[in-house]
């Protein structure tokens, strides 16, 4: 965040200034109990100025949640160089420490998106293809995986495992320590696109 | 469908033969629009009759998607004997066949246990878990997958992944044909079990 003054802002700084908050807020609560009037409260201004930057609070969510989405696949990013393991190593690692620290926030863009929030759903079915599109297109070395329908199909999967998964290890980790969770998690993607014809 | 005349029915078995019904119809749509006027013009009954039997809707609903569960688990039963490989692929071929046959109930279901109706999610989960303990306790001729808490999380996520590629491939095949869906999602488990510490 910076330390300059809230008057030296452009309207476009303060706005993206309160839906960082808003994202920092919904980590640890649903979209449900991310209000308006809590926002307002933590960012100290007035509702009414937040309903001008907003519009309703339908708008402000599906902000947070596209700004939210927009965090993921920026952490996530795998880095330009090295083999193909140790980026995705790279990124499930990031991948899995973003679901830790914003785990109610996560869950809540899951259950939007199947729940019936039309906008929810599209943004979660575009985060997620795009974090099924690096295994395609961010390969620097050459082709590793075919971008063929079948594969396409296999690679959605691993990312509806990776997530699940995870779900299922924050709710009990029952002993698995987060080593191993991500090493069965990297070491997933070439056993699959192995047994793909 | 018994021929039996309604009237030789006893109230379990004309419950039964509604919940069946109920089941049929959501086949084909949502648990929405799945109403009590609906059922009682489809089984030529009246809607206090409905009542009678099933409280109110939610409860009429949740009475649905229980058996729908049911017949779910009860289709995909792997035959008892046979190679573990042979087992899974006779489960995967019912469960394609399921889902296709009955996508719109399907998708209810997977919503439903999203989008906030404890019951359906806590029927949605037993029958993940259900399907899911199969692999480990179905194994004629010895065990083949270890039950650790990894391997667990595993079959958990091979289940997330069956799911998300099946109702992926029914919304756009894109050229992948059943025989080979259904082959990939057999021969991950065991690539997966695999790279499992």
């Amino acid at each position: 965040m910076t330390t300059t003054p809230r008057t030296r802002l452009s309207p476009d700084e303060r706005r993206a200034q309160l839906l960082d908050l808003g994202v920092r807020l919904l980590a640890t609560r649903s979209l449900d109990e991310l209000s308006i009037d809590l926002l307002a409260e933590e960012a100290g201004i007035s509702r009414g100025l937040l309903y001008h930057y907003f519009g309703n609070k339908r708008a402000f969510h599906e902000a947070v949640v596209r700004r939210a989405a927009d965090d993921l696949i920026a952490q996530t990013a795998p880095p330009a160089e090295g083999e193909l393991l140790d980026r995705v190593l790279a990124s499930v690692r990031a991948y899995v420490d973003y679901v830790v620290a914003n785990h109610e926030g996560y869950l809540s863009l899951v259950k939007g998106a199947a729940g019936g929030n039309e906008t929810v759903r599209e943004i979660y079915e575009e985060t997620r293809a795009a974090l099924a599109d690096r295994v395609f297109l961010e390969q620097p070395q050459g082709e590793v995986v075919p971008d063929t329908p079948a594969h396409r199909l296999v690679v959605l999967g691993w990312t509806a495992m990776t997530e699940a998964v995870v779900l299922a290890w924050i709710a009990d980790p029952a002993g698995v320590s987060r080593d191993d969770l991500i090493t069965v998690l990297v070491l997933s993607l070439p056993a699959l696109v192995e047994v793909t014809p």
